[in-house]
């Protein structure tokens, strides 16, 4: 099943379900009003949606304005970002210059979730000094989760699958990580693409609570990156069950992957800059790359290797925050 | 003005204006059904909140039964805590052996905030292992907040004062310190005093974004500390101020000071177990109190010279998790 969220003027949208090519949806309605209520007591909106999708099917349904999307969450009451990729904890090591972390456990901060950007909108940022950069990640969306949980009952409170944007700013994130609290100036909004899928919908891509696609990167329309999601150290079930060792965890918390890096980065290229600039300091001593201008645009999709697209495109601009 | 929240069953509860001698409270009514509806539309709700606050100066209103209160706001989109307090933040690195922490910025972490305990509901962890600790602080709630503010005008987006328990599992905090991504496990769900109010309500004790009260702390019915909110090393504004530094805050969002703690802990105590510790090292080489246990209770209490209780008592029992 694939779910997108219109925007209606509600800071939470309007809930619809996506037919499976794409072209057409239905809105979920008055009692399913935003995908937050729905995955508040999924055990009765999922079958009601998917009722919508055999309808979607059978050819109901008006045509999906893709403009007209905002995140598929636009908001929720907790966001955990993990940091799920040995391969770029190996190379932010040295884009930060920081010490090895702890590999005992999963990274993970909580980060800002009162808003989601939606895959077409602007980026808005104060000034360039940032650091602007990108991290493609996938994520996940969980019913609510009892405090304790083991990994395998975890899996079973997986509800949806996503694809983020997790922006950072550059400049902010070592002092940040130097404090030993985490990130608040270095991680603003999430971006997220358009179709929140069922793990169901994503067939053999969905494996040991991974998502086994490439995730394709372009910068100005020049591909950076085309990692894929199956080298996580440990599955999304895993994370769950991490974030919820001390805490009950609302439904429609939504946990990410971290950014998607691959051991074969020489040849598929990296899902942020800042990881890129590590490549670049291993091989010449140094970073060449600068991080991202005002104007300049970035896209990730993450495509199966027959070429469909669960989750979508985002595809966005970074502009100046007007005053 | 005073504000309370009635647990009614829904996860806001309903928002009532308490009388200023705490006797007596009114229902704000279906206008205004809980405080982050009202927060969020701060300019139409204060005038209606403050006619019946006068209501309630008048005679009117019902008898305010504090059993069944909830936290002033159960839950919110946003809850960042700051460490402010310089004092703690030096003991914090002796109990904890870390290193010391970059000075240049305000600490700052975000943490769970789709739940808030009531003042008097039972506080359940799975075991005793984690460390149970209190951690008495004073935070603010503001209205939307816009990035990149100065302090100055922060100051005019602190809507309310809360007083609150910040609940930490001391055994997860030094691993996920050493992480740099700030603390997951180590922080589950707060709990907030009874009684929000606006600053103006503290009169002389709100000086320069800070409360200048004594927080009284009392451990199993023994005082513990009676630290006075007045020594943060940055006001409130300034807290509000960094944390929008590159993102808009959203109404509803709750600051913290961090753990309440002055240069004379010899003669005021501390507001949690762990500086306590540090003081005892400093003093013996090795602590000499433990953490908390099952059935262990905390008291929190922030009393102005003339005994009057702005935000009521936070007063609660530490229990075992049923599986």
């Amino acid at each position: 099943m694939r779910l997108a969220t219109r925007a209606n003027g509600k800071p939470d949208g309007e809930l619809l379900v996506v037919s499976a090519d794409g072209t057409r949806c239905l809105a979920a309605g008055p009692q399913l009003p935003n995908l937050l209520s729905a995955i508040e007591d999924w055990a009765s909106a999922q079958p009601q949606l998917e009722a919508l999708a055999v309808q979607l099917e059978d050819g109901a349904g008006e045509r999906l304005d893709e403009a007209t999307l905002a995140a598929p969450m636009p908001r929720s009451w907790q966001w955990l970002d993990g940091s799920a990729f040995q391969t770029h904890a190996d190379l932010m090591q040295i884009a930060f210059d920081t010490e090895p972390l702890n590999p005992v456990r999963p990274l993970m901060y909580q980060g800002m979730s009162d808003r989601f950007l939606g895959p077409r909108e602007d980026v808005a940022f104060l000034d360039e000094a940032g650091g602007i950069d990108f991290e493609g990640e996938f994520g996940v969306i969980v019913d609510a989760v009892p405090m304790g949980v083991s990994p395998a009952e975890a899996m079973q409170h997986i509800r949806l699958v996503v694809q983020i944007n997790d922006w950072s700013l550059r400049a902010y994130a070592v002092p940040e990580m130097h404090t030993g609290f985490g990130f608040i100036l270095a991680k603003p909004a999430c971006s997220v693409a358009p179709i929140a899928v069922t793990p169901d919908e994503l067939g053999a891509s969905w494996q040991d609570g991974r998502v086994c696609l490439d995730l394709q990167i372009d910068w100005n329309d020049e591909r950076f990156g085309s990692a894929n999601g199956r080298e996580m150290s440990v599955g999304f079930h895993e994370l769950v069950a991490h974030a919820a060792t001390t805490r009950d965890l609302v439904a429609g918390t939504m946990i990410g992957s971290g950014t998607v890096a691959n051991r074969d980065y020489a040849e598929v290229g990296s899902s942020c800059i800042s990881e890129r600039r590590a490549i670049e300091i291993i091989a010449n001593g140094k970073p060449d790359t600068g991080f991202m201008h005002f104007g300049d645009t970035v896209r990730m999709e993450a495509c199966t290797a027959e070429g469909a697209s669960p989750f979508g495109a985002i595809d966005q601009r970074v502009v100046a925050r007007q005053a």
